[in-house]
């Protein structure tokens, strides 16, 4: 449009490099930089706080969000990084830095467009997908997102194409058999740990189930926190797919593997808002499913007041969805919806629930039935999915694999094949609560009962916990044990006793 | 529900006091702590990174976000604060603090039915907007409340009921006159400083009008900003009653009065992410304005293609939401839909915008006349509006007031009365752009131009910025001066200069 009238000779002020600086400051997930605001990049820059600038060292580069510093404890010619941005730049300390602005995010406009009511569309989908990947959307661009996403602003026609971009944007594994099996469960319910049972059944039967699973993000244990009680479970992609191969199945952290990369971005927002929409819920479990290589699917979903899925109906809405995305997708998706009233199993927490599951296996006297139960139906559906029994078959068929022994034997080959099974680890300090009166147990509030075993320390202390010594429906005398709790270190343990004796109503006893 | 079996003596961990060290970290608005991962209250209470803490000092708290440091250049016993957190709480370096968890926040329930689809009613808007001026929300929950609220999703009814809270939840002026005007710009439009040119005509016609104004915040220069190289802006109340009650009207900063305290919290997210929705804009400019105490308001919507408002049809729906609420809540609401085609007088930036409106109340030879046109179709709709002019009058009484140097008088005795009037600086670098080939300049994009006079160092630097030597539709030869830029630094305006060379649609010229 125009040029400048003179040479730029002179004008030019020299910048003097920056260096790279780890700060150790964990942003949690978002990429932070750190600048002196009398840094003469600041001022020629124009950066101010919250700007977003790409900070380049070579030739990788990532996004971050500027903090500016008034104070000394940095030098004026470093850049200080987050762990977050550390981690995703590489480098080492003291390495030279450029900084620049980064570009606005082209697809938040298509974020725009659907905050103001337009449809989202394959292509913007994948826009904003890929944006995401790339880390050029920030904390509160993503909260946006998800929120524009969210409620019933989504679509079956609109989940589809966030689950097909999401599938486009990671890699895609192949496995050697036509037929891959899977299982998931939506989550919400304390001690929960089926996949550790169903796995080592349906893999017995000669099925192939490469599962991946999650740490524990606002629970007291994820299954990947269980089964690492056991043997490892960082297993990169060639390690799990040796695993694979030679048991037919296996129990490995998905963070390893990253088969959604998407989904690990979105999840950092979408969990301190507390927002768990059925569209970003499905997009998220199919398009890890697919990416796996997963054929067919069941997928549990507990239902029940302080379960994740609190009616029929919304369970229903659910598994409506997940069946029509399935279609569209190409994979075979079956529901079963479950009693999420009340916890499974008797403990909670990663090596608590660890020994339910080994307890089960081992057809052990005193193992929860009720977990041994879910598992077999749940196995049971696998198996019948996965054409290994007829249908109606497949529960029988899951109980005599239980009962022979032949999935306690399937387990620990798959832990020896993992890196080397292990004993989980028993805590040093346990306290027992008990019933203030007599009376039946009529209800309990599984989320406040999951903080308590968060404030025992679970799962950052695997042995920490509780466990439970009455289900539901049981008459209680008073003085009669509640539960346990487990604990690694008496600080802890006094602030989840502090907690407990703070509430009234994680359980609720019902006077005769 | 229970209790421990037994005491709890010589369970609880003694845990060390944590004393204040202010980090200097400019975190833009949000409240950030920091706390060595190794410090024991972060494991004994299982505090993470992203935990939202409730810091107290004595009987003060504030809620911040939890970053944790896992490096030694914070002691295990301080807990550091960023710049927003720091003057939050106030207190001293080494201060004693205590830390806990922040209760989650209890209007995100309503927040989430809002997203969930439940229109926000005036409860649920009141819980909101108290916690949101009380600092409970987090950066990504601001996100997620204006996304709810952007777009169509609120209606008319729920921007009566969000501007009705946020009017409860500030203070009120009260004046001593029953009729208390007023003017808004909606903004968009490089240079249009018609509210230095209004007050003082409205002012000398002994109208009130207190008016207060913002700084920059995307643009290159706020009315406060420019008003300030003129004369304080930084009045509190007390002193802006003063000079309201001497002179009849004001233009103070109200960043310092805090009119709207849910407005000042609310757009620390609203303008990264680049939503502008009307219900929003609405409730924000109308509850600064019945803060005010004003009883009646001029609003000028600028409409243009790259002006914040695009279309006449979204100018008129804005015109019918402003009215409606307007009548809702007592204030009478007049709208003036102006041309936003192209900037408004000749400078971009705090002082050179300031030169313009002097040369207008100077009725200097070469003052941009479309900035007075402006001014004055403004001025005599307030005036009309006011009751000292009769309908259709209220332009020759506006026009009478700037030519006799009336107005000069009174915006020098305004300015007298905030505490003395300035020169403003003129910047010591400046350089001429000019046309690349002859031809009719048939286009300008007002987004550019305010990049380009924001990297000359706008508003930071109030001598910076740029100022225009073509308006629209001139026909200019090749070499003609398209623009001068004015930069305080030599690096500054280097700066500039490459983003004007990069840029080959600033002005569009049309060959002839």
């Amino acid at each position: 449009m125009s040029r400048a009238a003179a040479p730029l000779a002179g004008l030019v002020a020299p910048v003097p490099g920056l260096s790279l600086r780890r700060l150790r400051i964990d942003t949690y997930q978002e990429p932070v930089a750190y600048l002196r605001s009398d840094c003469p990049v600041c001022r020629s820059e124009g950066f101010e706080s919250r700007s977003r600038i790409e900070v380049w060292l070579g030739e990788r580069h990532i996004v971050a969000t500027l903090n500016v510093v008034h104070g000394d404890w940095i030098d004026v010619d470093q850049l200080g990084l987050s762990e977050a941005a550390w981690c995703a730049l590489g480098g080492s300390e003291g390495a030279p830095l450029r900084v620049a602005h980064a570009q606005p995010v082209a697809s938040m406009s298509a974020v725009r467009a659907k905050i103001y009511g337009r449809p989202l569309g394959i292509d913007a989908a994948q826009a904003i997908v890929r944006d995401v990947v790339d880390g050029r959307y920030s904390d509160i661009e993503l909260a946006a997102l998800i929120t524009a996403c969210s409620g019933d602003r989504m679509d079956v026609a609109e989940t589809i194409a966030l689950t097909r971009a999401m599938v486009a944007v990671g890699q895609r594994l192949h496995w050697n058999s036509e037929l891959v099996v899977d299982k998931h469960c939506v989550g919400g319910l304390p001690g929960n740990r089926t996949t550790l049972l169903v796995v080592p059944i349906v893999a017995a039967c000669g099925l192939t189930i490469p599962k991946t699973s999650s740490r524990a993000i606002t629970s007291p244990a994820g299954t990947a926190d269980t089964m690492e009680t056991l043997a490892p479970v960082a297993l990169d992609l060639p390690a799990m797919r040796r695993v694979v191969e030679r048991e037919g199945g296996c129990i490995a952290w998905g963070g390893a593997v990253s088969l959604s990369p998407a989904d690990d971005v979105l999840i950092r927002v979408e969990r301190p808002l507390g927002l768990d929409s059925d569209g970003m819920m499905v997009a998220s479990v199919l398009s890890k499913k697919i990416a796996a290589g997963s054929t067919h699917v069941v997928i549990d979903i507990p239902v029940g007041r302080t379960a994740k899925v609190r009616s029929q109906q919304a369970a229903h809405a659910l598994a409506h969805r997940l069946d029509a995305v399935g279609a569209a997708l190409g994979i075979n998706v079956s529901v079963i919806l479950s009693d999420g009233s009340q916890p499974v199993g008797h403990g909670v927490g990663p090596a608590l629930e660890a020994w339910d599951v080994l307890a089960v296996l081992q057809n052990q006297v005193g193992a929860p039935d009720d977990l041994r139960q879910r598992a077999l139906l749940l196995a049971g559906r696998v198996l019948e999915l996965g054409r290994k029994a007829a249908p109606g078959d497949g529960h029988a068929l899951a109980r005599s694999v239980l009962d022979s022994g032949a999935a306690w034997r399937k387990l620990q080959a798959i832990c020896e094949a993992q890196g080397g099974m292990r004993t989980p680890p028993h805590a040093a300090y346990t306290h027992v609560l008990t019933a203030l009166h007599q009376g039946r147990l009529i209800a309990i509030d599984n989320r406040r009962l999951a903080r308590l075993a968060k404030l025992a320390g679970a799962p950052k202390s695997p042995a920490a916990g509780l466990v439970l010594h009455a289900p539901l429906g049981a008459m209680l005398s008073a003085g009669q044990p509640l539960l346990t709790l487990h604990a690694e270190s008496p600080g802890e343990l006094a602030y989840a006793l502090a907690y407990a004796e703070s509430q009234d109503n994680i359980f609720s006893i019902q006077e005769a």
